[in-house]
């Protein structure tokens, strides 16, 4: 399993991954599903990728070496489109290009063309925008209403998103509650785990300020898993006990 | 879609189950899913039901109506059962009945044999026990190490169980804590919704002590939505920044 989680305020874009990688209960790995593309003071993009290892590795492949272009036939990547929209449907084109190689294979073996992926960043002279691309290649974008999109295993870490994330909250809090949102969704599925990667980027930056790892051992992680614990733990023995009889 | 839980403590038993059942975005109605049966002084069991309405609808008439023993060809009924493993397993025949009959058709159809139930109770002279039931009739039982058994959309329920429920904990906690996690499934899940059903057993009682339904406009389960809400808001806040710069 996977999880990541992009959330898109009025400071920035934060998106965060896991790295664990199964094929079974007996073959896990670590395998970074956070990247960055970047060329500097002119456009930066962070792509989260969920599915099999196998399709997304392909499809970050195409958008680094180049896929093309339907209309012109020249090879483009990623870093060559000229907008966040544009960038959204070319990472798309790379997906079904995957699925019309890889796709008829899949099915005959009784697998699934499983892959989403968040797509997070701001070009000069453009908006910052977050979209999540679906197997299809389609996407939806987050907007100021629901601020923050995720991939994979993403039912755990919802409920403290639903209720604390919003278009206002800090870069800061935004790192702070998607780490909450990630320790709860590795509490309850083993699938999901350290360590994790971290990305956050401020609007108009055209810059990351942090893109960092957090292992296992981490002080600071720790501690926030235990106060989450604790403060849970007072938050609902705050709440009156049930007066029904 | 569904949610029902049960928690099984030293205490006793707290079962509840919402009410919403819906086939297709336009056909949305409420349905009990959350059933007594009970024979004064000689035994009380709860169940909770998942899954296709027809099916679980059949599964509930049979076990009521009677169900012919393989051994005996004699028409038995849940409440004839006399332990409840023996319960346990009749309720998995009722499914597999029901299975029998119903599901080659609804693979003609392309639907699935969807359901699942939780079954809990004492008779007397035993243990009182949980069991969740899946749709091939088999069983897994709660323990004092795992005492609660969720059906239906169940992940966005999970985080504040896993780190608030413990075999020690009371019926009135368990009864709350339960509240809380139905209120983060609806709030996560609009499949999901009021009235919720609720009934309690304490050990060795061999009886009900509630039995209610709480609708949408209950007092304390407003209050209680609120204050988790902002508990949860005060938890985070009180939870320092990340350091990593």
């Amino acid at each position: 399993m996977t999880y990541c989680v992009g959330i898109l305020t009025r400071e920035g874009l934060v998106m965060m991954a896991d790295t664990r990688t199964n094929a079974g209960l007996d073959n896990i790995s670590t395998f970074r599903k956070l990247h960055r593309f970047q060329r500097e003071g002119d456009k930066v993009m962070i792509i989260a990728s969920a599915g099999n290892l196998a399709l997304t590795q392909s499809v970050l492949s195409l958008v680094q070496d180049g896929l093309s272009n339907p209309e012109t036939d020249e090879l483009e990547t990623l870093l060559d489109q000229t907008s966040m929209f544009k960038a959204a449907q070319f990472l798309g084109r790379a997906i079904r290009s995957v699925y019309d190689t890889d796709g008829i294979y899949l099915e005959k073996h009784g697998a699934v063309f499983d892959i989403s992926m968040l797509l997070g960043g701001q070009m000069r002279d453009g908006q910052m925008r977050l979209f999540m691309l679906y197997a299809a290649g389609n996407f939806i974008e987050a907007t100021p209403d629901t601020p923050y999109l995720q991939i994979g295993e993403h039912k755990y870490g919802k409920p403290i998103l639903d209720r604390a994330i919003e278009f206002e909250t800090s870069i800061p809090d935004a790192f702070k509650i998607g780490l909450i949102s990630m320790d709860s969704t590795m509490r309850s599925n083993i699938g999901v785990s350290m360590p994790l990667d971290v990305i956050t980027s401020s609007r108009d930056s055209l810059d990351c300020q942090r893109d960092l790892r957090i292992k296992h051992d981490d002080t600071y992680f720790q501690e926030l898993s235990a106060n989450w614990s604790s403060a849970l733990r007072a938050a609902y023995q705050s709440i009156s006990t049930p007066p029904y009889e």
